[in-house]
């Protein structure tokens, strides 16, 4: 593909979402971004990570050697179609003023963009600072061999950012509406609750163990876990499962597991959580066993320099004045945040994960000149 | 098997246990009560209920015409033998003390020891009054078209009796230990909560039904039912499972269910638990589904002369005066209530649905002398 055509986002989308990535496949996505940043004369390196049987891929291209450095990061692949679309989901069908496919908005979209910037950029401006992209092929899947391992590469070889841009769909409905400065924890548990089988009969026989969890049950959900934070909302616990699996309606179960998700903000961790439960079963269901999985720390931005050039880029382009978010669920940026400051901004996530994902002309258009406005006030 | 085999409850019970009669099978177990009691003069009628593809096979049998009409009522079906026996299940075998196998307590040992007893009394009485057995081949089973349909049947023939001993192995340990005068009741319910699926990241967009029912357990569960009546032990509600089935760690469940179980006392009936439980979901849970199904209600049969022969005719043998019991399981006698006074007594249960199933040769004797110094008692 010709620079010439790398300033048009929409082109751009389209070549990506012929490519049928749906993680853990590329089918060629990384390559399309590599060769349009080598055009632009890009230090491209693509990273393998992982198995060897079947390695994640990754990019990481460099441009300039000047401060400051500037990381934008993202994902080619894509969650899988699924059914009922009205439109293919891997060919970049424009429709009316839309443009369709699985990646649209999540996040090929935002990759496109990104890219029309710079091409942009680089014909008006001589490049002071540094540029530099992180794509994995790996965020809707594990992510274990993703963004948090090219970020261990990226600091053995001296390339952390100063900032770090994602460009994931932050609009909840039109263009501009919000930045996101960090991310809520989330904290995975399963409580098996051990008692004694036996007969409903003679249940001074048994030990019933769904009696045991009904204390654990109102400990853990009747009080709110804080009342949020200056950048939060409240932490949320759900209890997503209880089974017990007992078929018979005359027996007194052996045991019962409990499934919960906490969604936290910066009031606590995920060991500050861990240590609170495994003390709440030990009080009410004592004997019970607990295993925890932190899939994420809550983190945050700080509102400084870098998220006000953001803001005033979106006002610049679209007249209205970001909101500051946390919520939702989790993105690469949990990775990120280790290492440098991190703001997300990218298109309109109403249809992402959907069926007929798509995203408006137009806003690819915004989405381009917001990037091209940041990189311009940040003196890159 | 000529007549002056069946004094011996020993032989009687040999030739049951070489029967498969693992519910629904039969495999020869009726015929086998059928010629003994056809030897002894008794009108036997083979009764057959339910489906043509597999009728129920019962044995209703009748001696006499005068009064008092005395029924002994029992099942010559068992429960799978399951694995780990030292003895074949189906063979009668004797090995020192013991006669082993499946169905020797429940209850094919009762039926020996009444067959013996009656031949034993008819060698050296006149039968004055009337004696009748009602035996079923489907207790252990669904029980649709056993007892209760030849209880429908007697009565349209006439054939109620004035007392029925149902030959269960009410004994825990020791033979003379307990007669049962009544069963608890017992009710199954199923209750599903309603909620509204969603991602745990946003759980204001969802509702978690799992969340709903915490409040309903506890209310369910807080207080006793009762503290017990006069003849029967506090009622005992068991919640046996609780199924949500959701694996998806960050998604908010659409339902979950629970399930529960009361053993209920003489306080209640099916119809006032059902309100009451009807009523703690709406009040906890409103717009859940419960669905109740009631197997049995309580009975009693008032301690009185009938209870007072039995318990006499077991001390006489034993030494031991029987305790008065209405705790357990449910057992057929739920249905004979309806119609006559009902009590249970017959071997020790310590082996009954286990492996290595088996009962003393002593005991088999005691019950024998047990069941015809009920009928001397009885002026039958």
């Amino acid at each position: 593909m010709p620079i010439s055509s790398s300033t048009d986002p929409i082109l751009l989308l389209q070549s990506l979402l012929k490519c049928r990535s749906v993680t853990p496949a590329d089918d060629g996505a990384l390559g399309i971004v590599a060769s349009i940043l080598e055009e632009m004369g890009f230090i491209v390196t693509l990273l393998h990570f992982g198995p060897a049987e079947s390695p994640t891929p990754n990019l990481y291209a460099r441009l300039g050697a000047g401060k400051p450095h500037l990381c934008f990061a993202g994902h080619t692949d894509v969650v899988p179609p699924g059914g009922n679309w009205s439109h293919d989901p891997f060919s970049g069908e424009i429709d009316g003023s839309y443009i369709y496919g699985r990646g649209a908005a999540d996040m090929k979209g935002g990759i496109a963009c990104f890219l029309a910037a710079i091409a942009r950029y680089l014909k008006e401006n001589p490049l002071k600072g540094s540029l530099s992209l992180l794509i994995t092929g790996d965020e809707e899947g594990p992510a274990h061999f993703g963004t948090k391992k090219v970020l261990q590469w990226m600091e053995t070889q001296g390339e952390i950012p100063d900032f770090c841009l994602l460009g994931e769909p932050t609009n909840p409905q039109e263009m501009g509406e919000v930045i996101k400065i960090g991310r809520r924890g989330s904290l995975n548990a399963t409580i098996t609750i051990k008692g004694m089988q036996g007969h409903v009969a003679y249940p001074h026989l048994a030990d019933n163990p769904v009696h045991k969890l009904i204390p654990l049950l109102q400990a853990l959900t009747q009080d709110p876990l804080d009342q949020g934070s200056e950048w939060f909302a409240p932490s949320s616990l759900q209890i997503t499962s209880i089974d017990v699996g007992n078929k018979a309606t005359n027996v007194i179960p052996a045991q019962a597991e409990i499934k919960l998700n906490i969604r936290f903000n910066d009031l606590h961790s995920g060991s500050s959580l861990s240590a609170w439960l495994k003390e709440l079963v030990e009080r009410h269901a004592a004997g019970s066993e607990i295993d925890i999985s932190v899939s994420g720390e809550a983190f945050l931005t700080k509102p400084g320099m870098f998220v006000e050039h953001i803001s005033k880029a979106v006002e610049d382009v679209t007249g209205r004045k970001p909101r500051l978010d946390t919520g939702g669920g989790t993105s690469d940026a949990r990775f990120i945040t280790h290492y440098c400051p991190v703001a997300e901004f990218g298109l309109v996530g109403a249809t992402m994960h959907k069926s007929d994902e798509c995203v408006s002309l137009s806003s690819l258009e915004s989405l381009t000149r917001i990037y091209q406005n940041i990189l311009q006030r940040l003196g890159l």
